[in-house]
């Protein structure tokens, strides 16, 4: 085999360089500048139908089974935070990034990028935190990596875990398969995640201390799946928060997204600590939270499947999908105003997972 | 589901904390720190039959049929280098990965880790040598995540590829299937991938620019495979090179080893280029070098279907497997006398994949 070099890859760089000449940190912040790296430069060049998706997961053929594959790095900081770890938000987050491609969750990989002069104990504390969240979300990890890198060239603990899940079921669960009338049900509350990190790095204390809501979430979708709701999309709320994450279905989807304000469950500590922030819980990430569009005549039921479940018991149907003005998410505030939702622009909390 | 605390995790650090409290480079220079660090802390808390294999890619059972899945994280310092980059390098590193356990490579993830700062050309010609490198090697990026760390935080790009393959023969290609008697192909001439990275980095110039070995090796095993050579186990040799292979392979398989140093090319200046360096050849790492252990019958035909590929053409059988003294690599040198070939103990030559 001799090194080819097809036309394609003769492309110039797609990302305006005279406009972003270097990374910034909303490159990797969830928002439009993330978004446009992935679209202008990732998807550009490992073009693929799998890739193409735009899902959480890739589903893949396997001659007659379908599987899901995920990654994610991990480069939280600090590395431990009320409510979790890095370690278990590697593991939760890539379970259910699997579980939100309607996958049920087998396999994970580790990969850790380590400092140069990283405490021993404190990785032995990150290793066990990621075996007693594998347990709990009922996964192995079955191979893994390690490198190290020089002191100063990285930051503590990086973490990559990819995953693979199995799908056990008919649905086409996918931003596309979304359609007008739609119900979306929302898990719980949100924004926890994200300020019980921001509350740490800006030594904020509050009453009683926000614990994040780091969880797996398979299990509840599961629930779903078994008990037959037809469920359009599924997807969890992590970086960007809900707003990104509705915003990306809308775009996906090409369908408008209607959201009722009150229906949105907001903790009052977490409405506290984001004024005090200057933060709007709508971009706060989350990492125990996800919405599901499921077919009108189903919703009631699915609501209740959800809320019965401990990690579902604020659930609520947040909103509807339309087909008039594509692409857009509106929501009706509190006072009864409506707004449009944008997707999160530039960086709002770096290295929250 | 309540956090539970099983008492397997409430074990001490195993790793012995006196006498590294903190992560030396060594941890990731595949020798035996951080074979120690796999074993006693990773293992011991991941544990699991896949992970206990030992080899570099996961066997997985997904319902009758079989898949591998393997992780890798490319640190390399410079990102390019003569021969490759860390674009080619993180997908060919992980497509033979998945070849070493005798799959043929499908599907990859894609996980980087960005440093604030970082110049968008370079990163488009990482991700443009990704792309050819996919292609070369029969592969899809299916799925990507994109983090971006602070600048002093990172070095420029970290990837993160893990692979899915699927194994379409009934060889049980592991350590363990390895039996007295076998013989041990070598796919061609070793050290080209380290010497390369090194000259680069210590500003060395030889007469012709010695350039690394970086190729896909998953067709060469796949003629192995589709012509029947009995093949008892594949490793490629990267980090710690030809002896750390053999060493980890004689310690799961237990068995000994016994190597013909005659038999072993080495390009005259990669030789030179060693010697200048301080560097033994058979632990400098690779990217495109494998070993085959096959059943003795097989050896002459597999031997000749391996040099009819250009990439094998210098293959030559290396050694043999013994059952006498298990554990061991013992070396015939060229000048007639035995040696034992030990296991590389500490850092040779960082961040060289």
């Amino acid at each position: 085999m001799s090194a080819k070099s097809p036309k394609d890859f003769s492309l110039s760089c797609p990302v305006p360089i005279t406009r972003y000449p270097n990374i910034l940190m909303a490159h990797g912040g969830g928002g439009k500048l993330m978004h446009d790296l992935i679209a202008n430069m990732f998807a550009v060049v490992f073009k693929n139908p799998f890739l193409m998706e735009g899902h959480d997961s890739a589903v893949l053929d396997l001659s007659r089974k379908k599987i899901a594959m995920t990654t994610d790095s991990y480069v939280v900081r600090p590395l431990f935070f009320p409510g979790g770890d890095i370690g278990s938000l590697a593991v939760y987050g890539t379970v259910n990034d699997l579980a939100m491609s309607g996958a049920r969750p087998l396999y994970l990989s580790a990969g850790f990028i380590l400092e140069e002069g990283l405490g021993m104990e404190m990785l032995w504390r990150v290793v066990q935190s990621m075996g007693r969240a594998a347990k709990k979300a009922g996964v192995q990890i079955v191979t893994g990596d390690t490198k190290v890198v020089d002191k100063g060239k990285g930051d503590g603990i990086f973490i990559n875990t990819s995953g693979v899940g199995i799908i056990e079921h008919r649905q086409k669960v996918s931003p596309r398969s979304v359609r007008p009338g739609d119900c979306i049900i929302l898990s719980g509350d949100i924004g926890r995640h994200g300020i019980a990190i921001m509350a740490v790095r800006e030594g904020l204390e509050f009453e009683t201390t926000i614990k994040s809501d780091c969880a797996p979430l398979a299990h509840l979708v599961g629930k779903l799946l078994s008990a037959g709701v037809e469920i359009h999309c599924l997807r969890d709320l992590t970086r960007g928060g809900l707003a990104s994450a509705l915003n990306e279905i809308a775009l996906q989807g090409k369908v408008s997204i209607e959201l009722d304000e009150n229906m949105i469950p907001v903790r009052g500590d977490v409405q506290g600590a984001c004024e005090i922030l200057g933060l709007d819980p709508l971009y706060v990430a989350n990492e125990g939270r996800f919405v599901a569009f499921v077919k009108e005549k189903d919703a009631a039921r699915a609501l209740k499947i959800i809320k019965k479940d401990s990690l579902g018991t604020d659930a609520s149907i947040i909103g509807k999908v339309r087909k008039e003005f594509p692409f857009i998410v509106t929501m009706k505030s509190k006072i009864g105003a409506n707004r449009i939702v944008d997707m999160l622009t530039g960086e709002q909390l770096p290295r929250i997972c």
